[in-house]
């Protein structure tokens, strides 16, 4: 169909290769420069008048860079005629700020929100955001799809015996729970609390995990620093070996190192951010979107359901 | 008056600070910091309820950052209940990507108008526009004040004699025009042109020079290409000395290289774009606009002509 064009910016370009590939296109031609003092310019290279456009980029690190890049993408698209302009963020950046946490503070995942709309786009597809209101942040349809059934999937192929599936927290049980359900095992919750003001948080486990094979999942891992500890809390109290596993491998500051001195046997994640050649080291195991997103992204097109992907 | 609170980011922190000495009020208290992924954390620590705000930030290098940062903090402000919320906006960036010089362009001029728009400002104070045509990018009150008098009161207690205003393109010429009105001076006009396809440019000039100190005025210097070349045409052609000055003081890449080992005696900037160390040369004079643009939120903020302060 010569009316569907995958275009891609700066953040996720491999991932955007595979995607083509998965669907049985070409990249669209752009180019994406800084001028000398920085400012981005964008230049779109071949006609999309009429087309229904797929920009592909992840709001991950640089934020703000990847975030400029990609409205201004908008708006040039727009200005060319385009038909649709559906915005596929494997990663949704700022997602975390979702809320007030404190007073007079913004809400930066809502400001995303009207930027992409105001700038242009007319849809979005998204994979596991930090929180499913921000969905509710858009007056444009929002697709989500879900990390978890890949993620189940390696582990499920590993065939590993006597498995619980383990949240590092209270808010991400209802993931667990999915993961659990896949695999047809037990979940288990790591239950911190802070018994008196200025006193270290306590790691209590609830649900057995001893003698064990844990798999602790998560949305986003950054710093490392709530997995590395409830990995190592896990063994301490008794499991045989421990994976972790998340959707968006942000991997700042510390992460590797926590990683690479944890406890956990292997880290699996998706490409939902591409990793920078550090973060490539043999513990960590890196698994594709692209068939999800390329089928999700022919739906879409299709004007067929989205949601049975989860199946 | 309590109700009027001056705020600002990383842009142009000393700029702000003397901008509020000359209001006299003390500057308002927020946080901008960086989350460990580099996500930008932003916290106002007062309360803004009921209070027009005067933020304060420039969109020069890295622009990206600084765009952000603004967006961030509007959103803040508004959802903090301020009563008015009004950009300062010393240098507006992306102000050259004004039109779509070629197919498929973006205009992110505009893009960066709605977006400040879209995050809750109401109003923009601004210096010298690259064009005066993105006031009308705007659906909020715009006010643009001039750096031509502050440039033309610095040559004016030079007391030089014999000076000639010279504009470095045909562009710059109703800029030129302006100064040579304020230092009743002549002007002359770099006029450049391309005697083939594929042929190097000549410099012929336009105005009488020879003997004279000219003075080159433009509204941005970024790679100083321009207006090193300019001067040195000058001097070839029989000019006694050559003064240039602008507005915003972009100087990327290889402009502080050129400068220096131009003809150029001393380059006048103001201070809409801060200068880094590398770049405070002795060549470089800075002059403030903090006068005006305290001047300009005083009279904004009594509701009184902005325009008069062009007199
Ligand atoms: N990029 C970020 N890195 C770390 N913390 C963040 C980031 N963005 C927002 N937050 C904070 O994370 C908290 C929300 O995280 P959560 O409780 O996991 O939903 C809020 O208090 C935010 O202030
Ligand atoms: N940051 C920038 N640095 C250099 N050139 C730019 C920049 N932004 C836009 N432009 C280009 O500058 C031209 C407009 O400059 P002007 O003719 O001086 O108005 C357009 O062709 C733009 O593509």
């Amino acid at each position: 169909d010569p009316s569907l064009k995958v275009f891609t910016l700066n953040s996720n370009k491999d991932l955007a290769q595979e995607i083509t590939e998965n669907i049985g296109v070409t990249l669209g031609k752009n180019s994406v420069m800084r001028f000398s003092d920085g400012e981005v310019q964008i230049n779109i290279e071949e006609s999309i008048r009429g087309c229904d456009i797929y920009l592909i980029q992840s709001t991950s690190a640089p934020a703000n860079e990847h975030i400029m890049e990609l409205l201004i993408m908008i708006d040039a698209l727009k200005r060319a005629s385009a038909k649709t302009i559906n915005i596929v963020l494997p990663y949704y950046g700022y997602g975390r700020q979702d809320r007030k946490a404190r007073a007079r503070e913004p809400i930066t995942a809502k400001l995303v929100a009207n930027l992409l709309e105001t700038a242009g786009a007319t849809r979005v597809l998204t994979v596991d955001l930090h929180a499913t209101q921000i969905q509710g942040f858009f007056d444009i349809p929002v697709d989500q799809l879900m990390g978890v059934p890949i993620l189940s999937d390696y582990f499920s192929d590993k065939q590993l015996d006597d498995i619980v599936i383990v949240s590092p927290d209270h808010g991400g049980v209802v993931r667990a729970r999915k993961m659990a359900d896949r695999l047809k095992a037990p979940i288990a919750i790591i239950d911190k609390r802070r018994p008196k003001p200025n006193v270290s948080e306590v790691m209590n486990i609830v649900g057995n995990i001893e003698g064990k094979t844990c798999i602790i999942i998560d949305d986003i891992i950054d710093t490392a620093g709530t997995i590395t500890l409830a990995a190592n809390a896990l063994v301490e109290y008794g499991a045989k070996e421990v994976y972790a596993c998340c959707t968006h491998p942000v991997l700042s500051g510390p992460a590797i190192e926590r990683i690479r001195n944890s406890k956990i046997k292997e880290l699996v994640v998706t490409n939902t951010i591409a990793l920078k050649e550090e973060q490539q080291i043999e513990k960590i195991t890196s698994l594709s979107v692209a068939p999800l997103l390329a089928e999700a992204i022919i739906r879409v097109h299709e004007n067929s359901s989205v949601s049975t992907l989860f199946d």
